[in-house]
């Protein structure tokens, strides 16, 4: 079993991809057949596995969800921490923490258009750790 | 570690149950007790672990998605492969790619009215692989 | 390989917390760097890795899903149980029946305010069983 944390600087809400972190931790861990999970240990971030092709995608996805949770929404209680504040807690919610990817040849074996990205849901920057575990 | 890649050939938006294809890959495993990866490699197809009774869960789990995320909305930049295709991401991104389902006794450890479905996004047919990893 | 199946009483709809409960079965297995999966084998309650500091998180949580998701809601065909059967699935369907986090120190690795919920979503108690797997 092979860990890799991976510190991921983000610049505010947005996506993140770390499809080659991911692929490069599977290739360090020398497993050829295996699995690979990759987890967030956050609760304002979170994992998307989504279209890689155009980036249009990903801002129709934060559109979605800038409708859906709209920041500073005033039925929320919880804001400590400013308007997007719950509004990330109800997107990690939504999405995943944790991922477990297929290995085979040495290769995790996403699609051919699927990226993984990490998904920064505050507004501000933030230092992310992410654990990607290869067995 | 054991694997089986599912062809699956889907009809349009809708549900196809996988459970006894991954008891089946469970069962060739030989794996008594451990664990099951189930994937799904693509961004406009997911997997959901439902209510396997009363299909009128499942047909209701469509009119949600239809409302929470309409075909052809205008509020989204991307529709290159048309009015389902926005959709269609959003809604893999709210559900799952990838699940891990305990084995024990040869068999995969679902509740008793839970079931494994792909859940097709595209209103068009399409053919899917879904990979199945036991250890 | 180590299992432990927890049996929670559930009070209605609402949290429990089981982050020790998950921290005590990996202690229990001896395993010092590994994996952990978390699985519920229902359809009416799910998983949380969600913010364990302050309560109002969840109570927002809870204010943003009976708004997504309203209990008898005249658009579902599915009621056979009442009208909080068919959200109860809705609910599911979006967030995680199955989690897998990694072990590190024979210690699950979650974030400093992350923490590892059941979340019943009828409005009845119910007795929800989960699988912690420890490998």
């Amino acid at each position: 079993m092979f860990r890799r944390e991976l510190a991921v600087r983000t610049t505010g809400r947005g996506f993140i991809e770390l499809t080659k972190d991911v692929a490069s931790a599977v290739g360090a861990s020398g497993v050829a057949d295996g699995l690979c999970n990759v987890f967030v240990p956050h609760t304002s971030a979170s994992l998307l596995a989504g279209e890689n092709w155009d980036p249009s995608v990903r801002r129709d996805l934060e559109t979605f969800m800038s409708r859906l949770a709209p920041d500073g929404d005033p039925g929320y209680e919880h804001g400590a921490e400013g308007p997007d504040d719950m509004p990330a807690h109800i997107r990690t919610m939504l999405t995943q923490s944790s991922m477990v990817i297929p290995v085979a040849g040495g290769k995790p074996q996403l699609g051919t258009w699927q990226g993984i990205y990490l998904w920064e849901h505050r507004t501000a920057a933030h230092e992310r750790r992410v654990l990607v575990t290869v067995w």
